[in-house]
């Protein structure tokens, strides 16, 4: 995989014992630094920069350093019944908390068919798709959500009154990719805006508005109070549904772990999170599934399609092909200002710096 | 409630009776006449008059009387476990199955804190949120998924590759109203074409299109081979996100039961479905969830608000409030083509007609 142009390709293995030496000076445990560094990887392979490392000093790092984040959190089962439960994750990592909450809903799922677990007290997770995928390999379709920054307006409304929550759905397919739907429910992230900043470019109509309700076209005037917008936009297109999906990640997230939704946390520090996990042998033989699935891959990839489009893909199919390239070079593509923070902390922490070196 | 202008308003009781002597006269059981009959009411009293009793003659009657829906279901468990069932509903009534699965899910919620039931070789169910909302009186949050006619197009798509899935979901909520989203994962459902169409209105640029792909605003056109659109209609507003959706629907449906996704079934006849049912105090006490959802609630009634919009509401807060005072009126509007309909089917069948005398 060629890196874009200002970026360099730094090996996998160097960048994972990196964040795992900066996070164990930060008195986090190996296993969870190990595990951070990881999810946080994992991230990078899948072309989703904007939750992967590039995140580590800045969100991360810092919070532990100025005791935002619990280095070493006590995990607590506020409910534990056989199919549900609620975690406190004693504001910990998100990354942390959310490993263990997904691992406790698969092995509910292992034996009843179905485990939900949700989490309070916890931290920013990084991205979701990481935590549904963990039911792949169980042959399991597996669900998890988060409650987001609160920066969205609901529909007829000006103020921020809720969060750029995610949910994210995993599920085996009959195909070497899983199906992985990754989604703000929101019409964008807030990465779309801050990539669209940093190029000076304009966004388009209908991603977020100004403080009378307006199009917003220039990213840079997103803050301190204008708002995004619900998945659908306008009402017309469909925003009450956009809405509704933000408040259902909300209730599933705060509401059902007693934490808080977007509209009473503070996201920029704080988290809810839930993670289902659904065994698809306690509904039906695999095989039978994946006949089915595979109806519906065949299906779409035949649809006639607009000129220029030489493919349609299932959600999580590229970042499937784009992860396989990438493990395979082992090498993943790294901004410099990204770079630049990592030299930085290494030089800070009194960490051996070898990021730059070839392999 | 006045009824729109060309409206009448016709006896609530009246009308359960007349479509449970209908149904009856097509080998319909009486529990089951009653409980469909039941089901299509409450979506005329909450305003959804696309999934009420309008359909009753030419879509359940009809069909059961051509022989495409199967009076007397025998139900089969294909799977059983504590959390999670299979549901064979042998082409029964939607209706009756989707309220047997949903109440086998809330039992098995009791037990386990989840009970999650798929549902195939079924029939149209009418307006999911019925389903998801009998959740409520337990103290669950409730969920129901369907399968929808295959008219939408994947983003990049020409062709008609996937249904109009729907997705409900109902909360209790702090208040006298529940939060209940009911969707298509579509920009907006197929009901809202053929309202534009009989009025001879053009709809609005992102609903639908042509062959070519371009922009579809005239709804009469929409049939044999032209297209819907996923939620966010381009990918620019996050289509991506309503094909993800929609495909969610059709695996935790279509896929998971081991009937068909919408992709291979004939979905004006035949449908397959899933319920869930979160029992809310299997994760937190009930009290605290309701603070949470009040605080939530609060926050987006006192946002600043759009000139012209006098209150922000939650999903189904305005369908209750509908409700309440159909209820208290007893009666409902039903279309004069509707009530004809009725009539025709009242001779046919050899059944008294006193639809339109004064209560």
């Amino acid at each position: 995989m060629p890196a874009p142009a200002d970026e360099s390709l730094i090996s996998t293995s160097r960048l994972l014992a990196f964040a795992e030496t900066l996070l164990g000076k930060l008195d986090v445990p190996q296993e969870h630094a190990v595990l951070t560094a990881r999810i946080l990887l994992e991230a990078d392979l899948r072309g989703v920069a904007s939750h992967g490392m590039a995140h580590l000093v800045d969100f991360y790092v810092r919070r532990l350093q100025n005791g935002k984040i619990n280095p070493q959190p006590d995990f607590n089962l506020d409910s534990d019944q056989p199919s549900a439960a609620t975690l406190n994750a004693d504001n910990g990592l998100g990354f942390v908390a959310g490993h263990h909450a997904m691992s406790l809903a698969i092995e509910k799922a292992q034996t009843t068919g179905i485990g939900w677990v949700s989490v309070g007290n916890s931290t920013h997770y990084g991205a979701g798709a990481y935590y549904a995928m963990m039911a792949l390999e169980h042959d399991m379709i597996g669900f998890s959500m988060t409650t987001g920054g609160r920066l969205v307006a609901p529909p007829g409304g000006l103020g921020r009154a809720i969060g750029l929550n995610v949910l994210s759905v995993a599920a085996p397919t009959s195909r070497e990719f899983p199906y992985v739907l990754d989604m703000a429910t929101s019409v964008v992230a807030a990465g779309k805006l801050e990539i669209a900043g940093r190029r000076g470019e304009a966004i388009p109509e209908g991603w977020a508005q100004t403080a009378t309700g307006e199009p917003l076209t220039d990213p840079a005037k997103l803050h301190p109070d204008r708002t995004m917008l619900p998945l659908g936009g306008t009402p017309v297109l469909g925003a009450f549904k956009g809405f509704g999906l933000t408040l259902m990640v909300d209730i599933l997230t705060g509401a059902l772990s007693g934490f808080g939704t977007s509209a009473e946390i503070d996201a920029g520090l704080t988290a809810a999170h839930c993670f289902g996990a659904m065994r698809i042998d306690a509904f039906q033989p695999l095989a039978d599934y994946k006949e089915r699935m595979e109806h519906m891959i065949a299906a779409i990839k035949e649809t006639p399609r607009r000129e220029g489009v030489d493919e349609i893909r299932i959600p999580g199919e590229l970042e499937h092909a784009l992860a396989e390239q990438r493990r395979a070079a082992g090498n993943v593509p790294v901004h410099p200002r990204v770079l630049g923070g990592f030299r930085e902390a290494a030089g800070e922490f009194d960490e051996p710096w070898d990021l730059e070196e070839r392999s």
